[in-house]
């Protein structure tokens, strides 16, 4: 436990995250001095107005204790491992004026893969706890999908789409990513103990929030930007008019990175967020296929879905009009297939041949009539 | 019956609709003298030779007394009551390339209303014959607001879709329009019969072709230039990845005209080709109300829907935070708020106190706790 460590767990803590000020100020004069000086209120007014509250609580020790317990670390922007998540590069004015467009100053996170190196090829599935039947299949369908293509998938934790998209996940022994909006040993909802104890074996837990932190509802919203900033495009499963998916994509969308929704029903309010999504510009998804073409790697493009298929595709205008004159049943001889058809005999003598050679006409003794199919 | 009505008549069976060249051909010289002198071979060649097969058929009188006997009359260009299409104008090239791109020379129409009347607020639905109960619904359910509102339903006659469009505005005493693609007088599916004889009665029978014309496969495409033609928007409610619906879209679209499809399940190969629309540009609808704002009366913007509301809707960030740090059960010091807000006390009075009189927290002996709702 160095002491730069112990300097960005006390940071972590000392104000609300994502605090602008406070980490341009910590960038400035690093983490140890920043640390120092904020506990003394040895600092500018404006950060010992953001660090008043919560400046004489030090419980950094024991907060990377905890982490280490749970097999942890602190994974700051020194690490390679942090991952750049692009909150200010990408349309930057959008996202720099909402209050919570900001990187983490630092994450905590229990697992052993890079952070870095998921979110190189990683897409969220987000929506409503108040799933249905229909949206928690299409959710697990798509996770395991996603997991079969090497997409690693990031959520939130939640019920509904979210946990059911973090299960098939694990499933399909993929990769998940729970983003969290309280401190990584705090499991929210308690329902998911088991599961996100899961992810934090097989996959990854982060959260920007210390240890013993609680989630709160403007924690939903702000945790909400990390779960677009480390996807290449976000898919919202099934979500209601007023939903904490639609944030998310928000968010998504402020970061320039797709957004994708699933149609449903227009009888189910569980979809009516997707559709109002939709109508908005997000792309309407149906397959894994078409996600995947999403998420960002070159040459991924979702094949076209099978059409039926008819013997008369193909044909041109004139031999379709020769195929249409001739009657269910019965036989025509060619003036008359003019007559049916509005072209002269000459016209249709060679259509109706290559009609004959594809097997779709027969000629008998003079006349013309369907083959039997 | 006049000269005039007799050499239309004529004329709309000499040649396979739509026939540019034989359009422009009696534009040129007049009706009476086109037909009489292509019924004596005295035209030029190009004439000759696309009028040659049916040059001899001259049941015009007939045709015209069945006509008669169905309560129709034929629409020629001449005719206040002929539509403005706008085949050619809007989008000229795109809709020139496509053979069928152009008017229909005249008009067979069955019913009291003005075609050019009806026209000017229409709204086509359309859709696969193979429609499921959830599809039927909302074909019932669009039509019938369509109704309501005045607009005219415009469709094919078919099975499925078509037919569901049809009975509905009937039952809501709407306008409705079935386009067909063979004669006034060939009631096409047979077991709609009734139905096509009360559109006739309450609405209107449409088509270019002369009584006795049987549909044929490609007179249904030809016929869907109409029926987007003669409507300000088209929706289609449920299609299949194949399927005539995408085709009268792809009409709409070069016509300029709206092409709304409504979502499903992802599940249901009967919403396929409506999602394959929507992902090609196709407006997402699913109330009448966004369909209305697409068939083109000015001043008809859909209202937003409803949204769940909260009674923390509408709080500032600092106000929520202060909120939310409160607990479940029990009551903090202003201190321990602070606290769990990260934020000074001297900046949380102020929130505090907004959150009292909105009756969402009290103050009880100097402590604050959440107000029981």
């Amino acid at each position: 436990m160095t002491d730069e460590h112990r300097a960005w767990a006390y940071l972590s803590r000392v104000t609300e995250p994502p605090s602008h000020e406070v980490a341009a100020y910590v960038a400035d004069v690093g983490p140890v001095e920043a640390a120092a000086r904020i506990k003394k209120r040895d600092v500018a007014p404006q950060i010992a107005r953001l660090t008043e509250a919560r400046h004489d609580i030090d419980c950094a020790a024991e907060d990377l204790e905890v982490l280490a317990r749970l097999g942890g670390r602190l994974v700051t922007p020194e690490d390679p491992d942090f991952p750049q998540l692009a909150l200010t590069s990408f349309n930057g004015a959008a996202v720099r004026d909402r209050p919570a467009g900001r990187p983490p100053m630092v994450l905590w996170v229990v697992g052993e893969e890079s952070l870095a190196d998921v979110a190189e090829r990683a897409c969220s599935i987000v929506g409503t706890r108040a799933a249905t039947s229909y949206g928690e299949h299409q959710a697990a369908d798509l996770a395991a999908g996603l997991a079969e293509r090497d997409v690693a998938v990031v959520s939130g934790g939640a019920f509904g789409i979210d946990g059911v998209a973090h299960r098939a996940t694990l499933g399909a022994d993929g990769l998940t990513v729970a983003v969290l909006a309280g401190g990584v040993d705090v499991p929210y909802p308690s329902a998911h103990l088991a599961m996100l104890h899961r992810i934090g074996e097989q996959g990854l837990l982060v959260s920007e929030y210390p240890p013993g932190v609680r989630p709160a509802r403007y924690r939903f919203l702000t945790r909400n930007r990390l779960v677009a900033a480390l996807s290449g495009a976000t898919v919202v499963v099934e979500a209601g008019l007023r939903s904490g998916a639609a944030n998310t994509a928000g968010w998504a969308e402020a970061l320039g990175r797709p957004v994708c929704a699933y149609p449903g029903p227009v009888t189910s309010s569980a979809s009516a967020g997707c559709h109002a999504l939709i109508r908005n510009g997000a792309f309407l998804v149906t397959r894994v296929e078409e996600v995947v073409e999403m998420v960002g790697a070159a040459g991924e493009i979702a094949p076209e879905p099978d059409r039926p298929s008819s013997p008369l595709d193909g044909l041109t205008d004139v031999e379709l009009r020769a195929y249409e004159a001739l009657p269910r049943r019965g036989a025509r001889t060619i003036d008359q297939v003019a007559v049916a058809a509005g072209l002269p005999p000459t016209e249709l003598l060679g259509p109706l041949a290559t009609l004959e050679l594809a097997g779709l006409v027969l000629r008998r003794e003079g006349k013309w009539r369907l083959a039997t199919r």
